[in-house]
């Protein structure tokens, strides 16, 4: 049998994945969410028809998206997830014995139903006795959160979806609320290559630049993602990604990666000279 | 009308491009050579349905093969590309006035003459007047010659099929031959992700550790690459990539790039920690 399931990048351009059966399909109040058994990427998930993460390649995102701003804020204590329903950030987060608290809000109970049912490796993160879940709408959670927070991890699944709540400038005034004054936020800034997406690039990027002093952003190589290419927002309030990165602590936690290390993190903030540029262009 | 055209990037995943019209098809002695019009990524080679270079995406390949070394090397006089019958390497070449001469070396005529109808701008790089086109096989070639290069580029398009002889040890050792003591020889070192692939980077990199006294590898975004991700080979006789790079030299030189800066050379050397394990299980 030739039983394949495809992801449009563009209009004009796919990635395929070979499948061995379908294991979960189920519709829920915010996304259809399905899940697929495969010979190479493990059990993949998509929503809405997307790839939002498989065995095989979350371990870049998860370990991308946690341990670069742990490796800069020296006094992680109380961490927000909005999104994260499927454990992968939360179990990262509870590799740091310094962080206290752990609130995971994500709006839909099926999507972690089903995450717990077919990944229980990533849910077990939302199993750690700091992990608080709330079945909530992210930007109304935030609302009624001020100076509350060292770290907000935006990993929500689909910035243009039921998500675009979560990418309006209020949103990102809200995170800087949010945040005690030397917080940081990341969040998942897209993929630069294609024209459709650099456009969500540049916006994302205008509205993290007018509500926080420091503004960089990062990439990684996700096979499954578009062009391969993810890059991330890291907002901060007092700390800078690069200058305030101290490997030495980091290296003292012997947390164990497969993506990530400390000389990597500096790489990652090394963007290609057309990325550079387009962010430049929304630095008014 | 719905018409693709799709490479499989291993058995269980394939990338798929949308066409408009296919513009050229032969089987040359070596290789079968088509070209599509593409909307997403312009006009496309491939060589034996695999996907050589887009007009979207070919700059980042060509920036990232020569300006690497070229910014390393203080005094680039005569360099060698192996396979480059495109021309896209010798184009970037072309912009260092210091290069004295650049021998091509290229098997197949029918590439040459196919790229030459359907991608100008980079064949135009062959017409530059220091360089020498000879139409022979690229390892008889180099046994010929001793001391002579200061920069050997493996351009060659296809590790595992026609050109399988430019990976051999053999290859290695007769460019380290062809080099003046202080030369530099870069090559394509394949996408490291999917198990396939992995293995050929393997032994690419166990060969070049046994024949340079220099060897690191460098990473860049490729779209249309295995999982987007593709790897170069810097083999060195006394130059290190990052150690020598001379950022304010290479500045000075005024080169337009659109991927390159020398920010980006430093972070290119930066690997993701599953890179960084299987190269250090070949160094032995």
């Amino acid at each position: 049998m030739d039983f394949w399931v495809s992801e449009m990048h563009t209009n004009n351009v796919k990635i395929s994945i070979r499948v061995e059966q379908q294991l979960f399909s189920a519709q829920s109040e915010f996304q259809r969410i399905d899940i697929f058994e495969t010979p190479e990427f493990g059990k993949v998930l998509t929503s809405n028809g997307n790839i939002i993460f498989t065995e095989q390649d979350e371990f870049i995102y998860d370990e991308m998206i946690v341990h670069v701003p742990m490796a800069v804020h020296p006094r992680v204590r109380n961490v927000l997830v909005i999104g994260g329903g499927d454990g992968g950030v939360a179990r990262e987060l509870s590799y740091y014995g310094e962080i206290e608290h752990i609130d995971v809000v994500e709006p839909d109970q099926l999507f972690v139903y089903a995450c717990r049912e077919h990944f229980p490796e990533d849910a077990n993160g939302l199993d750690d006795a700091r992990v608080s879940m709330y079945y909530e709408d992210g930007l109304k959670f935030l609302r009624s959160r001020q100076d509350a927070y060292d770290l907000i991890i935006n990993d929500c699944t689909d910035p243009l979806g039921h998500a675009a709540g979560l990418f309006t400038k209020e949103f990102y005034g809200s995170c800087f609320q949010a945040l005690h004054e030397d917080g940081i936020m990341v969040y998942q800034h897209g993929s630069p290559f294609y024209d459709e997406d650099e456009d969500s690039c540049r916006i994302m990027h205008r509205k993290a630049y007018r509500s926080f002093p420091i503004n960089r952003v990062y990439q990684a190589h996700i096979p499954t993602c578009p062009a391969g290419y993810w890059l991330f927002g890291f907002a901060s309030r007092k700390y800078h990604p690069i200058k305030d990165m101290d490997a030495k602590r980091w290296k003292k936690r012997e947390i164990k990666t497969s993506y990530y290390t400390t000389n990597l993190h500096m790489g990652a903030f090394m963007l290609p000279r057309y990325v550079e540029d387009l962010l430049e262009e929304e630095e008014v």
